[in-house]
């Protein structure tokens, strides 16, 4: 069995992620400008590899071959390998996979992930339709099966079997809406969100309200990834990849095996922890995809941070804010940042550089993180993606 | 620096190419069991990783999040890497670099990659329209640069540089043509189509006819790759990954450096010809990106199978046909076969595998091939992937 080379996240950036006036090609292009500013050591020409997280430009931005006209925007002329990675709202994780692949194999030494989705139009309906594209299509999305009437029957049972509670899941946002104020680039930086004002909001699918739900958002994010060799010349602080792991369970809701208990992410949680040789025990802080306030207390479950059932408590009691048992979602998650599809998955990878980096605001610096997880899933739940990074220096 | 892991095709099949009555994800289903057929020792359960090739699935089939649809629709749930590849025209073949890239680091064992794309629809204006967007849409597709009239551009000045005649483009149509005689797969399996007739046929956009483009067509390709050490329980004349390239030279068409000399290309098949350590005289066959018949022409010279210029020659003295120099498209090519557009680079290396098992009928049977090229271009020729293979038994 041939030995992985080792990679690491080298460096990153993201837009300002919010309702912009930018184009497709224009939030690429910035991207760019942003990622060669916070990576001073970067060559365009050191760059063999670009992959592009894009989850529905073809819709979104009449828009397809998105990578070659990405690479333009960057200024890079990628030499080994060019190409974009589609995996709905895990897109972004999926380029940085693809990455990690490119480089742990000798294929590539430097590469970078860019995400970038442009989802606001003229025409709201029409990008809400597309939204109805990611589900499966003629069975699901076409009876109304997109994410808010999913994910709101995904919480109301949550609540019917385990009793989780309304003021729960606005803990869950409240505590991402706090740590976005100190996020510049979070769609909500400047908003303040309190639960007893997230329980006054109207309601978009019962039981969701509007702050139990991410946006529909304009943005991008870019990382540098290199090899273990490579690694020194662009920062004193890598972040390690040491695991990753990925399992789908289904696609057609009618054979999902149960709302509530995902299995799936599970499954990926226990790929990952295995390749990374830790438990979740040892985890500082985690990006999760906290797509609805009602997504993060069931991955704390399927993470195993608290047992089935007790997410929403573990949600209400403070154990996945700072002071707690993991710091989860420092960045402003989803809901806080917004979601733009294809940037996600790159800009929670970005803040876990930064974290490890120290150069966050205090206001959302985890103590001393050594450990961290990155978690998206895709669709209704049914593909779960992770990556577990640690701490160099 | 580490040593790749050695990979292979260990087989493959293709479903029926042509308009065709079956929805995107039935087109998956059936290169599912066209796939498990072709390859008795494949169990499911095996495959721990799945490659999706489509272009524009969104646009085609108003369905996004392919990946975990396809898995469904096959029978498989990839424990390791699920993903979508897209890189337009050449989004097959990128969903095998993928897998290649996948296995050669260690993170993947067994890989299924399969193309699939859904290009027929009721409206096929919207289809038609839905291809401009593989261009830089607001510079160049917007404008009426899609493929015909772009590859035409090309041919036209190919003409004024070459003095490439309507003959010598119409010759490389009918070997194509004649090739897809003995492939019941392709989509003009029973037409037969002689220069004469060629040159007949109505002008699509000058100096290109009907005969000189390939179609919008529908179908589905699967192969399946595996580690060296798990290579023999699946083939005994398995398709060694030897060598691969890559490159992007633009996007927008103002950005181009000449519309005659595939810059990129040339570049691409140095890297792909160094890391195989052959040069393009050990090639005994080669499947090329025949999207227009211009390109197979601009191809043989990108190559270095003849000098600038000489293509037109090259293809008109049977150069590129049986008992010539080297064999290009035994296959049908993309102007026989049709070009469904994720599945075209997955069909070309179920070709390579077939033919190296000396399993094709004899009319397009390469004699003994060694090594064979499989080359996509995507867009306006901007982008270039190839990959280089060679028989074991």
């Amino acid at each position: 069995m041939t030995e992985l080379r080792e990679v690491a996240v080298v460096g990153g950036a993201t837009t300002k992620f919010g309702l912009r006036a930018a184009t497709w090609p224009e939030l690429a292009q910035e991207a760019g400008a942003q990622l060669f500013r916070a990576v001073p050591g970067l060559d365009a020409k050191d760059v063999d590899s670009l992959f592009v997280g894009a989850a529905e430009p073809e819709r979104f931005a009449f828009q397809s071959h998105v990578a070659p006209l990405a690479a333009e925007q960057m200024g890079l002329a990628p030499r080994r390998i060019l190409q974009r990675t589609e995996l709905a709202c895990a897109s972004g994780q999926s380029a940085i996979r693809s990455a990690y692949a490119a480089i742990a194999s000798g294929l590539s030494d430097v590469a970078v992930a860019v995400g970038v989705e442009k989802m606001n139009l003229p025409s709201m309906a029409e990008a809400n339709t597309s939204m109805a594209c990611v589900m499966d299509r003629p069975w699901d999305g076409a009876h109304g099966a997109t994410a808010p009437p999913f994910f709101a029957m995904v919480a109301q049972r949550h609540m019917l079997e385990h009793g989780t509670t309304a003021e729960q899941m606005a803990a869950v946002s409240a505590k991402n809406h706090r740590f976005a104020n100190s996020n510049p680039n979070a769609q909500f930086h400047e908003k303040v969100f309190s639960t007893e004002k997230l329980l006054r909001l109207p309601l978009v699918s019962p039981p969701l309200r509007l702050g139990d739900c991410s946006s529909m958002t304009d943005g991008a994010a870019a990382v540098v990834l290199a090899a273990r060799e490579l690694v020194r010349g662009y920062t004193d602080t890598p972040a390690w990849i040491r695991g990753s792991g990925q399992y789908s369970d289904f696609h057609n809701l009618a054979n999902a095996g149960s709302l509530t208990e995902w299995t799936g992410m599970r499954k990926a949680a226990d790929e990952a922890f295995r390749s990374a040789h830790i438990s979740v025990g040892d985890l500082d802080m985690a990006e999760l995809h906290d797509c609805f306030s009602i997504s993060e207390i069931i991955e704390y479950e399927a993470l195993g941070l608290c047992p089935p059932g007790a997410g929403g408590a573990f949600a209400a009691d403070g154990s996945s804010d700072l002071g707690g048992k993991i710091v989860v979602n420092p960045r402003g998650g989803l809901l806080g940042c917004g979601h733009p599809l294809g940037a996600t998955g790159i800009a929670q990878a970005v803040e876990v550089f930064d974290q490890f980096a120290h150069r966050v605001p205090a206001a959302r610096q985890v103590p001393d993180p050594n450990w961290a997880l990155v978690h998206n899933l895709s669709g209704s739940a049914n593909v779960h993606s992770m990556m577990i990074y640690q701490r160099g220096g």
